[in-house]
């Protein structure tokens, strides 16, 4: 099955080719096979990209899907607050099918807005896998790892479960997920490192989300929080650590030359009050990426959103517009993302050899009109223009319409029901 | 002529009813004139809102419409190099029918994005108008003044000439606007001063955009902006002062009392490098209001993705979540707004009497449900939802398409072909 996607602008991301190059690609089963200008051989399908950018499907690399539920739901709570007494008490009451629900939703959202791989972290993973398949996007999934009432090795049971059950799945791969270090302690994050090496499997972590947790973290194991990551032998793993609002020069040194990829959550960190993330400063230590967190503190899941606010905080962070360009942000959301997920060898660029997971825009419009810095115009201004998202070589968005099996409509209804019901 | 929006939950905006209303509103051309329960009298056109949003449309309290042509073109630049370097050299090769095209641009993605007012200041004015009067959106609009090589009296002649020939106009009414004190001088900006008074208008002004520009000031003057401010008079103008990234406890304390509304323009500043406003500090010294400024450091002016970033910005730099609220942030955008352009008789809220500026959003989506907190999920997540748009009571856009006689197609063209040349 061979499709072409011609005439398209396309950002390739890949550091061995033009920023933007006007190619044709040629796809064969799940994979990009060749990159030519004005092919004319064969095709069974044709994706006609003319007056289209396009680019790699975009890779949030820090989500909790199941919470799609929580869209928008924190006005004036702070991270203790909201998931003390907002979020917690309600995912207490979630059954399995609720979490399935709240991950349909999720997908859905990613789909039509151009995300193609999550890195996702929650729990009633059997049924998030469902919908997972059942969407067909990527994910670096796992079961979330915790030890709060004794349960932690119930827990890691049930991510060996998940894990053998899935492991050779073609667009499901693991992660291990010790949620953070203020729901966990120093024996069971050891056993998590361990677990990880042994499965050659990343680690994803909360890590410093703002300065309380800094403080809650001393209080429980008497270490700074850098000190419970090399204890717990973590910072050898590789590493995959959510929102660092706050790392200090000591963190970073010690950072330097180890695997470690910080997922930046611009909107959620803003949202709950954690502060801005000087990304700047963490860029010569560590490979950045990006993520949304879940639609509760993200508000939504569109990164094409949260991409858009990416440099400017940090301009206006530094009081300097020159300090990251708007093709630093899309490789934070494209090609960064996937070498945080160990994925970059089969996504986050066009580049022959790699997964087709391509998205394409129409930047045509009032809107978005005109467009003369391409790139810049892409991450501000792009917000509702992907026509075309296409995972593992397969078109799952054409002409804004999802082409899967699931009635939009239905879904919504299903998922204000619960939540009534949940609340 | 009756038209009735019916069974909508209205954000009235209103200090005198609810928040949150299901009432329907029935207008008499221009003017709302009854908001009732299962209105059940006579009406010639129905507009049906069920399950939808309905609101007082925003008000855009800083713009420079005839920048059209700029969209999303600052990658990299600060204030100063983007004006010298990038904008003004373009708009020195500007004529008459560029503004007028731009313009016209501008307008249509208002209309599309819920923007009823505008508060302008550009050139070319004339052809400015054409361009709002075909539009038909509702603008505090001006001759930007400035007086760089003498010409400052010319432009106020210019002024004159327009304000004059379109005083009576329905929707078009009048600021006085000095550029900059950086464009200008101490004699000018008496001038200026005295104009507004004379006329009875406000006087609208860039203020305090980065640190520089203070440097620069008392370069020119020998004096601090706020010494220019007092010196000039105009502190006792209805002023609307936009930017303000940095006022110190002394201009604040010097606007207590006064008439004088700060425009927030959170993206512009932060694009430009200028920082962040801290309106948290401000608000109980001036009426704040929110603005885009133009495209080129707005990247847009869909005043839905400027409201969204607003609160989160100053959760950010406080670090701390509860300072400002979803229903603040709307406030600025509509309301304080129309308090700012001193239209807060007419327009700004969904009121017996207030003209009827309003729009209608479809909220039902997968990208934008659950919508459990309506206001928070408003103001964040609302980007591409304005199903129907209406000033004065005409309605311009409806179920998204522009109800007036203009080829968006063509306009795109011309606009890309103008900028082409321009460049």
């Amino acid at each position: 099955m061979i499709k072409v996607i011609k005439n398209g602008t396309v950002i390739t991301m890949s550091s061995n080719r033009e920023k933007i190059e006007n190619i044709d690609i040629v796809i064969e089963n799940d994979k990009i096979i060749d990159l030519v200008k004005d092919y004319n051989g064969e095709y069974d399908e044709l994706i006609d990209a003319t007056d289209k950018i396009v680019m790699p499907g975009l890779i949030n690399a820090h989500t909790h899907l199941g919470m799609g539920y929580f869209r928008a739901t924190n006005d004036n709570l702070s991270l203790q607050d909201w998931l003390n007494k907002k979020i917690w008490p309600i995912e207490d009451k979630m059954n399995e099918d609720d979490v399935y629900y709240g991950t349909l939703l999720s997908c859905l959202e990613m789909i039509k807005t151009g995300t193609t791989t999550s890195n996702d972290m929650y729990f009633f993973s059997d049924r998030a896998i469902d919908a997972l398949k059942e969407t067909k996007v990527r994910c670096l999934f796992t079961r979330c790892l915790a030890d709060i009432n004794n349960d932690g090795d119930k827990r890691i049971d049930e991510f060996l479960d998940l894990y053998n059950k899935y492991k050779n799945d073609e667009l499901i791969k693991f992660s291990v997920a010790p949620h953070a270090m203020y729901t966990t302690n120093l024996e069971y994050l050891k056993k998590c490192s361990k677990l990880a090496n042994d499965l050659n499997l990343p680690v994803h972590m909360h890590y410093l989300e703002n300065r309380k947790e800094i403080e809650d973290i001393k209080k429980i194991y008497n270490m700074t929080p850098l000190e419970v990551l090399k204890e717990s032998g973590l910072i050898n793993n590789k590493l995959i650590l959510a929102h660092c609002t706050f790392l200090d020069e000591e963190n970073l040194e010690a950072f330097k030359g180890k695997d470690i990829s910080i997922v930046h959550n611009p909107i959620s960190n803003l949202n709950l009050g954690c502060g801005i993330a000087d990304i700047i400063k963490y860029k010569d230590y560590a490979n950045i990426s990006l993520g949304t967190d879940s639609q509760g503190s993200g508000n939504n899941l569109n990164m094409f959103y949260h991409m858009s606010i990416v440099d400017l905080l940090q301009q206006g962070l530094h009081e300097n517009s020159t300090v990251l360009s708007s093709y630093e942000v899309l490789k934070m959301a494209t090609i960064n993302g996937a070498k945080a997920l160990g994925m970059s060898d089969t996504i986050g660029s066009i580049e022959i050899g790699k997964k087709a997971d391509i998205i394409m825009l129409n930047l045509n419009s009032i809107l978005t009109e005109p467009h003369i810095d391409i790139i810049t115009n892409l991450v501000h201004n792009a917000f509702n223009n992907v026509d075309m998202t296409m995972i593992n070589g397969e078109i799952l968005l054409k002409n804004k319409k999802l082409l899967l099996n699931i009635n939009e409509k239905d879904l919504i209804k299903i998922i204000n029901n619960r939540i009534k019901k949940l609340s």
